[in-house]
């Protein structure tokens, strides 16, 4: 396929500008040819920002354009699941950020539409592709630290989202951890059997009000016996705190923060460094090339796309069980 | 209390040996000046060794001795809980290797006994002493990270132990855990209210065979709502490894393992510094040496010790139940 | 000024390459709109990669083109003299690659042409933009670490060139060094009083046999008293080492090199992680990009550059000294 | 030999001390029978304090001690040189403090009279023992890192010492960075051919108005072509800095200081660790034991001492050209 793969981006906000600026700028076999958005203005802005040549309001325009190969569908996430369906209807190859959808009976009929389509669906699961997680997964892979044992997966937010996003997030299991339920099958590539989740209001009473928890403590155990720790706080005043450590039968493998320099400084007081990032996007910014690449190749070379719909349900299915384990203060089984 | 203090050594064995070379050395204002063992064998090494005028094999002899005014109680295991009670009733102050006993039962005895005779008793949690932990403590107490909210411990054995020593352990949580038990309610100062043992054989199956367990995370809630976990293995193969982290309200404390050198190799393959110091007596020497001044110090002038009796029942309180959580599958509510 | 500088590139290769990929993608108020360079080819394909309008043999076309705001020079090394003089003399704002000239008066004769035509002029010394090192210098300006004293410059490449290249680069003092003298001066903010250069042939005799060096250490007196020395070394096997420390009054800064990734491995062998960035334009990248805004910045705000001609001059004065130093044995006095 | 060395100590101040403790406790193959201050209260303290049987005034009477198989010269700096030829003529092993004398022919003297009596010589030069230095020593001699090229050893004070100890300090390179040329020859183990020392006055002008400097960069180059270079300052506001670095043809070794605690406090402001230990003794401990063991397993097994006269006499005379070079403002030919 020597020509570059044409793109139609479906919804023009902070992660849509993202993708069109990566797609544009850093990815060469690839291009945006087509922008949507129900706030037109914003589709045009992206479109004048990123050298894309049509701007409209209607993603349906988008998924009948016959010069679109595939889709990249950052709309609102109520959308996600019906946008899906209809661009596999349409025989569109899909990457979608996440989440699919909160209800496992939805995303179902999603996979079964994709797996009728023939079309490739990729989930946003960006941090699989981040420079750091991806050696542990190698540490893994390669036999480097032998069968795993123990992980930690810590993933802590600089400070908690306004109320009003708390209030349409699906709560922390589904909103937060899912990308650490994502995290914790990626690295250890195999399912969990058993989700026990401690949990609590220790940041904001405001959350709790809503029914939500802001800091939990997540017990894993997988197939293989290897069990496994999340730690999810929604404040961490030093910063956006993203690490992993996974202990081995031939050694352990952990990664640290992202700093925005190397430098230590030494004084009378301490010894120190600058807080490590604090953004998300910055901390991410090359996972996020990354992932639309490995979409691009796959869609182009048609091998199998690295984070799929199924990976999506199975990070739901973790995120639902979490809060039932909340809920009734119990371990829930997951393989029945 | 212008002369030392008279101190009777029963049991000299590896730990006995440690605290004798440490009295004798290091600690000026006290001195052993009797060590009893049953293997007078070693008594009389122990006394040769570290300039000790008596040895003996009967430890009553220890107890009877009008000059002993406290007594360092490093027999067996199963003689701690026996041997506090004559030494209480003797009136001499006690410094006691934990664990004081496996049952709850015998421990309130102890308990009653020690507190009956007004003497001292102080449990070799050394780990309190160590200049790292207590650090991180000491982030705690001086609001320097503010209030905690999640914690987790790792403590990971280099290797396992021989099986003749598992059948006697009591059992991973009771046998390893126990320190780290401590730790937490030391790290936080307050009281666990629910424990969640997540654990099984992942390193070795003979030590499934006896009944044990060899590897677990184990989640703690806390009376204000703090969580921790504690990771725990018998075997890191890169040496023995012994960290805590604390997220708190204000920032975060945590510490790292304690190498021989602090030299870095870089090469055509890889930057690499040697491995953690991989027995717990060099990595601890400091602070079998810092609990021993803190009891010296105790009794003579008269304050609390830092490490009780009491601290000893919670430990094994809670260890017991781990092993009910184990057993059942379910979080144990520690409140009841 | 609403409308963004135009730009025409002069040279299409390496380094040119890369300033058109992030003037026409990371810098907004900028854009390339005409390329020039003498292997026509290399024109177009950096005309067709990074969406130039027009690409030319000549660099003269650029120079005489109405619609050509400022130019960025990269051409061949020995042509950047003649270009800047000729584009000072046809009023267009210039960026050029160091080095301006090995010769202090050809140097001069330009810094005089751009001072007459009233142009900027801003020197390619692209490490000052680099986020580590522009740390270290913001402790110097900020009083954290108080009046400098001492001061290290690490800078050593990953293998050496090949001898076709030494044979064109002016020798390792001109072609190596003369970063590291505008880092000492950039980071001390003052003039170099003395240089002493200890050099010789450790990596390669093929390189002594072309009577160039390829390890160095070279001692900086500055004016206010303080002290330096920059380690220089052709071959580091693990990796591209670029390292600063600077002692001051009050404490002191240093900077670490930049890895591939944060991760740790601990096995039965090692604690080790992935050797540091290999290649110069990885490990700068995002300092290519910040120098490049800042010219733009300068020549639309009319503000004063950041590394000027008179900057380039110093660093050669320094190069052609520490020759001298080493060809006498003695240090070379740089205030006479 | 069975009988443990019997060890007659000259000199009870501090560094006395520090010997006599680690001799009597743990070092088991030898005991201190005697020692000797002219201020007998301090000899009679150490007595005291580590067990040693007979205190007196005069060092005569330790060399005239039959029982006394080697001795320990702690006395006042300008009575090491005549003391050791009385000890060496005494037939006495000896370990002296450094300086051995500030003068080469007496030294000569010294090293001659040694050399007749056939007896031990070892200077304290402890840091060699020291496993953070021992362990870049070994990936020297191992060959891990290949041959070295380039070395700096960092050296730095934490606070200047009294005017009074700077006036009979035989100046800064002879009192203080002895130890780093000591170190030098260590850790390449070879010869110095070149030294030139850039210095001066940064930190306290009344060090200057003794004629003194405070803060020296000091080139040394050696005979195989490597160079290094010395970094000394007499304050460094965070602590006793103390490190190395070696750059080899096969990789790079280095040390960082050494920390009170391991642990690391993130709050919203920095990311920062303790200060470095801040007391030579306190940082050295250890060494001092191993030095003074290597001594006694010389003496008993008669190998050769790990730091000879020697090796006092070369480090003094870089010393000594250290000061010339700084006078005259050029390098020094070590080898004429």
């Amino acid at each position: 396929m020597p020509s570059p793969l044409n793109i139609g981006l479906i919804g023009a906000g902070r992660i849509g500008r993202v993708h069109a600026a990566n797609l544009q700028r850093r990815i060469p076999d690839a291009r945006v040819i087509l922008v949507a958005d129900p706030v037109e203005e914003a589709a045009r802005a992206a479109a004048d920002d990123f050298g894309i040549k049509f701007a409209v309001a209607e993603y349906q325009t988008v998924l009948q354009s016959p010069a679109v190969d595939a889709v990249v569908i950052c709309s609102a996430t109520h959308t996600h699941a019906a946008i899906t369906m209809e661009a596999a209807a349409a025989g569109k190859h899909i990457f979608c950020e996440k989440p699919l959808d909160f209800d496992l009976a939805v995303i179902d009929q999603v996979l079964a539409a994709v797996k009728q389509a023939g079309v490739k669906l990729q989930m946003g699961f960006n941090r699989r592709f981040d420079a750091n997680f991806a050696r542990v997964r190698q540490a893994v892979t390669s036999g480097e630290i032998g069968t795993p044992r123990l992980m930690h997966i810590i993933s802590r937010d600089p400070a908690p989202p306004p109320p009003a996003y708390i209030a349409v997030s699906g709560g922390m299991f589904l909103d937060m951890t899912i990308h650490d339920f994502d995290m914790a099958r990626f690295l250890l590539g195999e399912e969990v059997t058993e989700v026990y989740a401690a949990a609590g209001v220790l940041v904001d009473p405001a959350i709790g009000a809503q029914g939500d928890v802001d800091s939990a403590l997540i017990t894993l155990k997988f197939a293989s016996g290897a069990m496994g720790v999340i730690d999810n706080c929604r404040q961490a005043v030093y910063g956006y705190d993203q690490r992993v450590e996974i202990l081995g039968s031939a050694g352990s493998a952990s990664t640290g923060n992202i700093y925005p320099n190397a430098a230590t400084i030494s004084t009378a007081q301490a010894v120190r460094r600058d807080l490590p990032l604090n953004f998300f996007m910055e901390r991410y910014t090359e996972s996020y090339v990354t992932e639309m690449q490995a979409f691009v190749d796959a869609v182009r070379n048609d091998t199998p796309v690295p984070a799929t719909g199924e990976d999506a349900r199975a990070a739901t299915a973790l995120a639902l069980a979490a809060r039932v384990s909340f809920d009734t203060g119990k371990p829930v089984n997951m393989t029945r």
